[in-house]
């Protein structure tokens, strides 16, 4: 039952998010022991304009 | 203060979603006896790109 | 595969916290018809320290 | 690297979100000494029809 | 009803979250005009063993 | 600044928690193309009383 979610600037394509599902439910089944089947992932999509680091948004940084 | 937090693959309507917010929040206080008022509930529509379970997105299930 | 995530001030017994599962999961299946076998519900205590509203936690409310 | 994540009713404008993410990544820094650039905020933007409170959603509240 | 929620290393005083949660807030409601009593704070605690960044955790960090 | 945060059963040991933080970090890098220095991943352990699926915490299942 390990719950995986993931944060990410928003615009990956489709197939990067197969590819990012699958090989983090790997990863997670290689050291938990856990089978593939209790592995959740869920992804979120997040716009540059709403994640900042150091007080500044990914939208105003070059 | 109990802070609910329901992530859904995206497709539900308004009618749906008020129904589970009327209900989930019922849960809370008949088990818990906090008042309504101070039961918080959050949506997260979540698109069958971005849940996987076994590996796989739901989008790519049959 | 609807994910239910509930925060909560520390301190509710065992037997709550088994019949908040058991009727959370009631009122979403109830409500999304989702079969009950694929509702998840974690629970998060939260110390009163931990926890503010109106900018004062609640360790240090009356 | 303490990391912030604020959920708002929807419809914040781009300048909003900038200041919200920099005066909070400042009290951040204030109050923890972590210097601003291990601070990572992210802002999620809530539909009224996704927020609840009392068991009723803000689209529906008057 | 802006929500905040902050995860931090384990091991701030009470005193220090008490300031940080006063101050989160204070942030929240000069820049989205939300009254204060309808900000809510929630911090976590996490323990260095189970941050990590770059792969490593902070436990493992000199 | 792929963020990641995984939930599990508590009862992991600091060397598996280590081994899950540095794959799944790969996991991220291979497939996004983020440099590891940027990715975080968080791990929460949730006591078997407060995990729930089909309505029953596994603290009570078989």
């Amino acid at each position: 039952m390990p719950l995986v979610e993931i944060s990410l600037i928003e615009g990956r394509d489709a197939d990067t998010k197969r590819r990012l599902i699958a090989e983090v439910t790997d990863a997670v089944v290689r050291t938990t022991n856990a089978p593939a089947e209790v592995v959740t992932v869920i992804l979120h999509d997040v716009p540059k304009s709403d994640w900042g680091s150091g007080g500044v948004p990914y939208s105003l940084k070059k």
